[in-house]
């Protein structure tokens, strides 16, 4: 029988992080780790469902949902076998609605909205076809990867015909692959223990605790104050030595010459990355902060909008790494297409994990790009943190610094009901207020 | 007395434009003209109030009205002069919202919002001081007008002190300017006749009739079609000669190198400028557009997201005019630095007009930057599009081709009272359904 989409329902569901100040940043204070959360319901007898979400901090949430409901008339009555034997064509409508693309286009909160419900119809695919995500996208042939990617405004970079060659040339070492990583995990590193907000004593003992877990890089949040990130770096690299690569994340808050002095000073500290030295819409900034801090790598991806600004990422020599994020641009159809751009480019992906379901996504991204598009995990490592997990039916489960491959049918995205429920955000709820 | 908020209506307003056609292009076939309209009601005895809008087209414009809720508070009960008084800071806190920052930043929907809420705050200031906007600006300092502007991402480019260097050059001929363009208008093009969804016939007499008004230069739509653009641009030019500009707006659907191709092929209109040959992101791909079809000028505008775009365009020299928008960046504040910038570069503005209100508002821009700015009129024109003005309080006026300079106080945004009811969205009211 054809599965067909009945209901699509989206729901604000927000958790009390600012709390305790998981997550605290530079430029993110004190969020509220949240999700503007989709599920599709079918006619399936076995109550089959597709759920995917949107990352957002706290407030504004609702404004996501709002615009996942103006998308929800493409998704309603369709039927997923449909969808999939044109998925470019209809990812094209949704992101060029004649009314609705003038919100965006391709960006911000319709973006965000495309990737939480484009998402959940991958969910719901990879549940028919009884395959974790990352399965569903390697058994897929060459043709079929470049038929679910809308190649608008790539061309003078990438063709499909090129984008062909790329996975065509990769075929034949899919199996193996695909058993080496099932045995061995992908590479994880750990954000867990650098948020901002933390006291000294709390980084130096988290600092310590990721070698004891087994993690060979962490991740620490600087930028508000150089003489404070001076005294945290120089308390992680007590605690781990030079062995292990710090990365540092500013979170955008400098200036494109404000980034390159800081950088110089806290190079004293080997750092192996700086994450969003300033905008993620400055792509010309960060080539130039890039030539002026070197060796220091240079990467973006969280706040990066969507693929035309990946591409010139690529282009411009601005960034060393791309931190793809999975639902900032338009879902799995678009995180395919900069995943393409950036083999192209021999840049490594190292996905963006830190918020809510955030790892859950991405490590099936991490492995496809592993198996069938780059065989390589030089320079590559998927972000994990170490929160709210136990929300969801199947966390992402990371040990020893890697990641288990999830086995599991879908995206990995579905969360428990009675998480849903205790979170769903009213007025007066658990979130904190304005 | 003090002038405190004490209200912020956010209202969502559809005119059913699809149903004849005006305002279609090839990526936006069936706009409904729309905007999410903000009051900001006062503590005033004479009932003042700040009026301010963000157009949109159709749709998703109460995704729009429910941003504009969610920066609300921030407005709520804030004093005038308070803001004024500190309106970089305030400027810079809205766009920074530790949780809705992650929707944009800066960018779609909840900039669309910012540029509303903010540009009602302007008009609110400017009925205070019982001026125009563009008077408003015009009698603040240099040092005024710096204060109001958030510089961050742009100091590699252009600085404050820089700023005030260039404004300080100027002062001394804004009196003699003020009333030179009070006397004369300011130019204006019009797109009323160029529409993609019109007849031939309707091109044709419509064309004909953009010289009977007195205008120098009209725009016309492409981009569909590659025959039918030719046909059309055949029309036009058998009706204006090759004395009048034409100018060619493609609406973002090509690819660069398509554009390129799509460009030789309609070089023998001898269009002024092409506008939007690809994607509003594309920096690169713009700056390679543009050495590819030299003598034709490229331009882009109304879909650029914020300041550190316009930034990259002009210092990839990659357009040669620039069409910023009054509402898709951050209202008055970031126009201003785009102002500033632009004049840097030495890239004349050329205002986006198509759409509700707009008209309303870049008039203000375009005689601020004539007169405190630039002094040139040298390849500057403000768009005008013969739409909806009925619907003002203080319509925009142009006649024999050129803005007559506004005079009433406010940024001319405000709506009638009755325009405003008659055409509010309800579910099954005028606007065009899904």
């Amino acid at each position: 029988m054809t599965t067909r989409i009945t209901e699509v329902v989206a729901r604000d569901i927000r958790f009390p992080t600012s709390l305790t100040l998981d997550g605290s940043d530079a430029m993110n204070p004190n969020p509220d780790y949240s999700a503007a959360y989709v599920i599709l319901r079918t006619n399936r007898p076995d109550g089959l469902e597709g759920h995917g979400l949107t990352f957002t901090t706290g407030r504004g949430t609702e404004i996501c949902v709002a615009a996942i409901n103006a998308l929800a008339p493409y998704f309603l009555d369709a039927d997923v076998d449909q969808i999939f034997s044109e998925m470019a064509p209809f990812w094209r409508r949704i992101v060029s609605d004649g009314q609705l693309r003038w919100l965006g286009p391709e960006k911000g909160v319709i973006h965000l909205a495309t990737g939480a419900i484009i998402n959940a119809v991958w969910d719901l695919r990879a549940k028919c076809e009884q395959k974790p995500l990352w399965k569903l996208l390697v058994d897929m042939t060459p043709e079929q990867i470049v038929s679910v990617i809308d190649f608008r405004y790539l061309t003078d970079v990438l063709t499909p015909t090129e984008a062909l060659e790329l996975l065509r040339a990769q075929e034949v070492q899919k199996g193996e692959r695909e058993r080496a990583i099932q045995a061995s995990g992908y590479p994880a590193y750990t954000s867990s223990a650098g948020w901002l907000g933390y006291s000294d004593e709390k980084i130096r003992t988290l600092a310590r605790g990721t070698v004891e877990d087994g993690f060979t890089a962490m991740k620490m949040k600087v930028g508000l104050d150089l003489g404070d990130d001076i005294r945290r770096a120089a308390i992680v690299r007590e605690e781990l030595g030079f062995e292990t690569k710090v990365m540092m994340d500013a979170n955008q808050v400098w200036d494109v010459e404000e980034a390159i002095l800081m950088m110089k000073s806290l190079a004293q500290f080997d750092p192996w990355w700086i994450e969003e030295p300033t905008s993620p819409d400055d792509i010309l900034g960060h080539a130039r902060i890039r030539k002026e801090i070197a060796p220091i790598k240079v990467t973006t991806g969280e706040h990066v909008q969507n693929r035309i600004v990946f591409k010139q990422l690529f282009q411009a020599g601005a960034i060393d790494l791309c931190q793809v994020d999975s639902c900032r641009i338009g879902g799995v159809n678009e995180v395919l297409a900069v995943v393409l751009l950036a083999a192209k480019f021999g840049i490594p992906i190292c996905p963006h994990g830190g918020g809510l379901g955030l790892c859950e996504y991405i490590q099936h991204i991490s492995i496809f790009d592993y198996v069938a598009v780059t065989g390589s995990l030089e320079n590559r490592m998927a972000e994990y943190v170490d929160h709210l997990h136990e929300h969801f039916v199947h966390p992402a489960r990371v040990e020893n610094g890697r990641y288990l491959v999830p086995l599991e049918p879908g995206y990995s995205i579905e969360m428990k009901p009675e998480s849903l429920e205790e979170f769903e955000f009213r007025p007066g709820s658990a979130a904190t207020p304005v």
